[in-house]
């Protein structure tokens, strides 16, 4: 490594833990991912399961640089995580999640630090966990966003976030369910028994994908609970293909939760709406907005600026 | 057996196969109900699985009236079944399915009447087997419906199908997929991690039901797929205990087919909506109804009515 090494930044989901090595100025000189997620680690973590993760994905950076700051954001600061990070309340800068970073000391000595979660309090709460760290790093990546009102972002995944920022304040943010809906109505329902099994994830059916963004847009056609079966009753009467299914149940859900989210939160304004997350599933909410009148703009980078940028302001990182 | 057996009637479903041994005037005589569903037969479809059921649950009655008649509703129609009876298109008479009856003849030389299941055709089709019988049950039961316009039926269950009839005549129906969304929710997503297991299916929480009908009642709260998270951050924020969850996230899914249903087809009559079910589901449609300014009024013995008058019309029953 020629370049000084300055920040081990980690996103340390439920599933997986992906590691970005930061040289000076927030360059990203290294990055590796591996499947340790805090619910499928090593070891249990009353016996040293998280160390042994950080250990096994990131041992030899950590030897070669002594002291190099740590900072974590995901899971891995929920109650079933390495150290409980409380949630930041809403409405919060990215400055207030620096400021309340969690530490853990791991098993060589060094110092951990995780990033809070954040929560919109009310009646009807909602939380996230590693999301406020990719808005961050947006924000960061956009200074132009700091000044602005009515920003909007949508992290597509899981769990679908749709984010408002006013002057680089979050002031609040909705989860939809939508991925995890979405594989449970296909593993787990009779509307997966006519798809076939093994479908190319890379390769979209786009018309299908459509048809289910245009029966979405249109109330007339009933709640998602009964446009869902549609998705059975085309295959049934031969106006879909098998394998065109997934992609139409995909538009289905994706379209019900934009309309939803437009009905609840009508757009406060005319710019684009930032589109933060694994390539496959922006293009889709890409194609899907202008459907129902809005304009998506795709943001790469979005988690490494934000755990580069936490730890910036936090102070941790060493010059 | 004192009294003259008439007619054997099968409700013949995918998970159960239930039996009615009718009298005189279609008087249910003894009822039986046995685990052949058509996904699970005592032997393979091919091997005789459907006699071999059918003999299990009902070869005494069988044998000790010869020449018997027998008619079966379900998805003992569809392509998996016995025998495929196709569809009947909306609008239709109770009669068309007495005249629409397909035939398979069993193994030991007598026939069984199989009753056509019914489709709404258009752009999104929908379909129904078995609840078209308890539908024509109900028109019998209720002799008045027959020329009464805006009649209006629910049939909760996996697949709650919303019927409209105009003159006794069945005008067309909508599918939600309220109960299977339930069960896929509960046991493969995350929303069932924090609920207790085996809760006791007897004991319903009003309260917690009621609250989830009023969150699905209130547009401003966003969609299904926003609202149902709720079920798990109003755990995490223990706002509901975890026995809560259960019947919180059944009202918001029945709340939201009823507002769903409601948005679709506003209501063209101010009579009560007829309920047709289990017992324990219709009840919670009876508490949900009023919420949304409707009201429901359970009808019970719909599908041995149906099954009686559809033989009956047929002219299959032996006098």
């Amino acid at each position: 490594m020629t370049q000084a090494m300055r920040l081990l930044g980690l996103d340390w989901g439920t599933t997986s833990l992906r590691a970005y090595l930061f040289g000076a100025r927030g360059h990203v000189l290294d990055s590796r991912q591996g499947p340790w997620g805090i619910m499928a680690l090593p070891a249990p973590a009353a016996e040293g399961g998280f160390d042994q993760a950080l250990a096994q994905l990131c041992g030899d950076w950590l030897r070669q640089a002594p002291g190099l700051p740590v900072v974590a954001a995901g899971m891995v600061g929920s109650a079933q995580g390495w150290r409980e990070a409380p949630y930041l309340e809403c409405p919060a800068k990215p400055a207030a999640l620096a400021a309340g970073l969690a530490t853990v000391r791991a098993r060589d000595g060094f110092t951990v630090h995780i990033v809070p979660g954040m929560m919109v309090p009310g009646a009807l709460p909602d939380v996230m966990r590693g999301e406020e760290t990719q808005i961050a790093g947006a924000l960061a990546c956009r200074p132009e966003l700091e000044t602005r009102a009515g920003v909007r972002m949508i992290l597509p995944g899981t769990h679908s976030k749709w984010v408002r920022a006013e002057h680089g304040i979050i002031t609040g943010f909705t989860t939809c369910m939508t991925g995890e809906v979405y594989a449970a109505l296909m593993r787990h329902t009779i509307l997966g028994r006519l798809m076939p099994e093994g479908r190319d994830a890379g390769a979209v059916d786009w018309a299908a994908f459509e048809k289910g963004l245009a029966v979405a847009s249109d109330e007339r056609n009933g709640g998602l609970l009964t446009t869902i079966f549609s998705a059975r009753t085309l295959g049934l009467t031969h106006k879909l293909a098998p394998a065109q299914l997934p992609d139409y149940l995909s538009g289905l859900l994706i379209g019900n939760e934009i309309a939803a989210m437009q009905r609840m939160h009508p757009g406060a304004s005319d710019a684009p709406i930032l589109l933060i997350g694994a390539e496959g599933l922006v293009q889709r909410y890409a194609k899907a907005l202008p459907v129902f009148g809005l304009a998506g703009a795709v943001l790469d980078g979005a988690t490494e600026a934000g755990l580069w940028r936490i730890a910036d302001m936090a102070g941790i990182i060493t010059s």
